[in-house]
């Protein structure tokens, strides 16, 4: 159920998908919303990246977030941030929003530009406008529009009930291949095709908002790869326009409304690796026991991109040698005469020693769809947790001819 | 042609394949050879691994290499070092060599220990004894008792005249999976399944081959990836008797030596990838014009790792955007609009901006057993070159079900 406020639908607009699909989304809200947002790290940028970074350096009140799919609107030049700048404006002068108070967002195919001829860009926001509200149809609608090899619609909401009211969370979110997202804020260096965007009637500031949606990410978005690849597109946008009537967030009512936010957006982030090109099953890797949390992090990141563990899981083979092999490449020391490792439940290591364990028990574990790998190093006390999926002769497939 | 002094041979010994392939292999020089290796820097490190790299720091002559294929010994222990150990002490025994004079490699599966029962390993020295010789039966014995998925013996040698005589070098590699050689010296913190035995009757002392080695694997065997995971055992060793009778190398011969050396190692690393797993075609990528050396090398190997990169090359499609993205995500900082880039001699990127190139022309290329990829920076002087192979459904095949 959308927040109070918001209204989002999508259309089949033929700017950026040649086969009749839905590939234009628009998200608006009926009153100015604070605003955050995260971007890829990777140097190669798409222009709908680098116009969003600029109006949320600039501005702190936004309406709306207008979003395709098909086509990335990367590496296209001066001409593609005009493209960008145009989709914005247009939706800016239909709903007679400020100028520069809308975000966009693109993904699709690297290098080719939007097929925008002589108003037809007018004729697509006219047929959008008409058709957004606030039903499972419109967010449905929505959702299809930015989705490229995705399989499934990936949304999710929640309520956060407080003394004087409630507040509502609605996230959805498109990824299924170059899947690695590296994003941070505005302030640093920016780099991901994940696109995900945050809707709330919570009353909150942008700079506290911002805040909120950096720490959440490096337990969600940042933690999660189909295939080791940071596509030049990752954006995750959130709106708060707050009209919950909660009044504004503070102290223990904002850190309830953040715990919230992190179940959204961890639920988003693991949707993406449950959706990921060609995916047979979910892996949840759970890094223990290490000295500082980067080093958790690096380790769990090695073994979630390794294509030998990848193809393992995919034929359900318990190689717990592939993981440590990928362990001890990461770049972290450790002591391998303490390292255990769990494989859907079965240890088949322990303190640096391969266990006699049951290969049938362990491969029955791998035949889930949800599998979950620990390894405990036992050498701290920080741990982190990475999402990702196998790889298998489908992703092979997606990927050999995603351009044709 | 083997070198002077230098007998090989490789025998099914059914200590570590099951599948009664030639499992064993013995590089052996009839008189006291100078050394040196390169090892993987993995923290998870094999146990022969462990044991060449204690026996060079303390011996400077050296007769043979002992190295077994199916079973990595890595992993394995206390159990695993006494294992290694014996390979070399029976060989050693059996020769009448100097104790400590035989170095040795494993490679296979992680995790297994060596099937060596009361003799067995004795019986299966004294077999390889007989059989060893210079003939080139004998060379495919040694290099087929060291490969694992390879589809291919991999050898080269090399004839070097000088004023006084001839020098040979002779070199085998092992090395289709699990590729991804990050390897140095035995001075600083060591990490590969890539195995070489170079054999040479040069004569030349340890300490200058240990350098000739180090200097040639930066664009060499630390230049080629298969699947981007480094493995626990990657091993080179070079053995060199001085038997040419041409004397001590050094000043112009030594450089004339260097390039020569040079020149056979590339060969074998590039042999790696030709082969590499499921690989339908051999990709050279060639980084023109960065700044650093540093940054020209981790671009080539950011490209040559990405999966999407390999999976487009596998369907022969020229997604010079994936080429981009990686390149964007290699934590190198550029200047998009001075990038340009050719796919198979087609330029399809020029200054930031693509180039209404002929996809048909493209494609040709990329149907082609051997492609070359460029891309040029212009933002400095340095250029690297990496070697790596497509990513097809038989990769996935292979892995998906090794140990079983």
């Amino acid at each position: 159920m959308l927040p109070n406020g918001f209204r989002v639908g999508g259309i089949c607009s033929g700017i950026a998908k040649k086969n009749e699909k839905k590939d234009l989304a628009l998200f608006v809200s009926d009153s100015p919303a604070s605003a955050a947002g995260i971007f890829t790290k990777n140097v190669v940028k798409a222009a709908p990246v680098l116009i969003d970074i600029e109006r949320l350096k600039k501005g702190d009140k936004f309406f709306g977030i207008i979003a395709n799919s098909g086509c990335a609107n990367a590496c296209t030049g001066i001409e593609g941030e005009e493209d960008a700048k145009n989709m914005c404006l247009i939706v800016e002068k239909s709903f007679n929003f400020d100028r520069g108070s809308v975000l966009c967002a693109s993904t699709g195919v690297i290098g080719q530009h939007l097929n925008i001829s002589r108003g037809k860009l007018e004729r697509s926001i006219d047929l959008l406008k008409s058709s957004i509200g606030i039903s499972v149809e419109s967010e449905n609608d929505a959702v299809l529009a930015i989705m490229t090899t995705d399989t499934f619609v990936k949304k999710t909401d929640k309520k956060i009930k407080f003394e004087n009211g409630e507040v509502k969370i609605w996230g959805c979110i498109k990824g299924a291949g170059m899947i690695h997202p590296n994003m941070c804020g505005l302030s640093t260096n920016l780099h991901a095709t994940m696109l995900s965007f945050i809707l709330t009637d919570a009353e909150i500031e942008s700079e506290t908002l911002q805040k909120v949606l950096e720490n959440s990410s490096e337990k969600s978005f940042n933690c999660v790869s189909v295939d080791g690849d940071t596509s030049t597109n990752d954006t995750v946008i959130v709106l708060a326009n707050g009209q919950s009537g909660t009044g504004k967030l503070s102290g223990s009512d904002l850190e309830k409304f953040e715990k919230v936010f992190d179940e959204l957006a961890l639920e988003l982030a693991q949707s993406v690796a449950k959706d990921g090109e060609g995916a047979t099953k979910f892996i949840e890797i759970e890094v223990r026991n290490t000295k500082t949390e980067i080093d958790a992090k690096l380790i769990a990141s090695t073994i979630a991109t390794s294509p030998l563990f990848k193809t393992a899981m995919f034929g359900a083979d318990a190689n717990w040698g592939r993981i440590l092999a990928a362990a001890g490449r990461s770049g972290v020391m450790f002591n391998l005469s303490k390292v255990d490792i769990y494989i859907g439940g079965v240890q088949t290591f322990k303190n640096g020693k391969v266990l006699d364990f049951s290969e049938a028990e362990a491969r029955k574990s791998l035949l889930k769809k949800e599998v979950k790998i620990v390894i405990d190093f036992k050498a701290g006390k920080e741990n982190s947790k990475y999402y990702t999926c196998d790889f298998s002769y489908d992703y092979v497939k997606i990927n050999g001819s995603y351009r044709s």
